[in-house]
């Protein structure tokens, strides 16, 4: 019975975030109050209430779910076997890709992101963290063949991850997407031109 | 007399763009009205009128002297002697410390930047184009010695300055500085390892 109502809950949980995230993207975060939430799932407020704490607790379960997709996404490609470059322009572009679709496109989706970056930034923080830290193990799976050669592994994450904010942060991909600027190839083969194994100083 | 009312009207243009700076820092941008600006200066709005059509022209003069300051800081550091790289960093290192000091410290101000952006497009496109250029002009000098090879200069220059992202642009100043991530020394280095020569592929 203890399985079964454990398995109930994490299914409301989980309806909550479905429903909220469509509601979200059709009203716009700001007009979506929990009890539409609760309307649309059929039960009350205080029933919503039961499993998030606030409307901000759910606005950071969806975009949770909604960055735990990319990072998934990018772990399987770090997974991978063969060389490293080619992977890491893969991982990059895909993280473009997804936070194109996601936030992009989808102006309502815009505005949760600028929310989640003003209310929710440990959300994000730890986004940011993992990515750095999937995109560091492609550095290091480079640096174990040769094909890359840094001198902190740690630090070449964070520049590669930083020097792609153009292409990664939705804010940045929203606003500069019509405006000059490097392809995101280009900018990929930059930063793969900086883990590169430098000529030998004469 | 051509010469003295052509110097009075440049004089007259100065200083309302010198009053208006003041009062978008006091008061804000968008709770300044041209009136404010007129009153400040003893003339009439018309008179303003007759200088700036719009709160937006004036808007943008303003956000256009502060940027010639940053374009004319970076151009004279380019043009000094000496090797490419050091001066790539204190070039780079001025542009973000005059950007973190205008616009980031000061909130107001960040409103007007936020706006410029929405509204003011060409001037920040244009603002960015010269930073590229004159970025790129020292790389084409470390070039010219041998301390950098790059294949395509301006795709180089593009790739220089869009990867300082979160080091230049106002907006990303304000919301990374007290985020996980490289020291400005560290992304200059990782900036500068892409545009060093390469090892020759075995």
């Amino acid at each position: 019975m203890t399985l079964i109502s454990e398995h109930i809950e994490t299914d409301t949980r989980e309806k909550i975030l479905v429903v909220a995230e469509r509601l979200f993207r059709q009203m716009g975060y700001q007009k979506t109050t929990v009890a539409d939430i609760a309307k649309e799932l059929r039960m009350s407020p205080a029933n919503v209430y039961r499993f998030f704490d606030s409307k901000k607790a759910i606005h950071e379960g969806v975009a949770r779910t909604l960055m735990g997709e990319v990072e998934a996404a990018a772990q399987s490609i770090a997974n991978r076997p063969g060389p490293a470059a080619p992977r890491l322009r893969e991982l990059m572009k895909t993280i473009h890709r997804m936070n194109s679709e996601r936030y992009v496109g989808d102006s309502k989706l815009h505005e949760m992101v600028e929310i989640a970056m003003e209310e929710s930034w440990e959300v994000c923080v730890a986004h940011m963290q993992l990515v750095t830290e999937i995109i560091g193990s492609v550095i290091a799976q480079g640096v174990a063949t040769g094909e890359f050669e840094v001198s902190d592994l740690q630090t070449a994450a964070m520049c590669a991850c930083t020097g792609m904010m153009r292409f990664f942060h939705p804010q940045m991909i929203a606003q500069c997407a019509t405006k000059p600027g490097p392809t995101i190839d280009e900018m990929i083969d930059f930063i793969i031109a900086g883990l590169s194994p430098r000529a030998k100083a004469n």
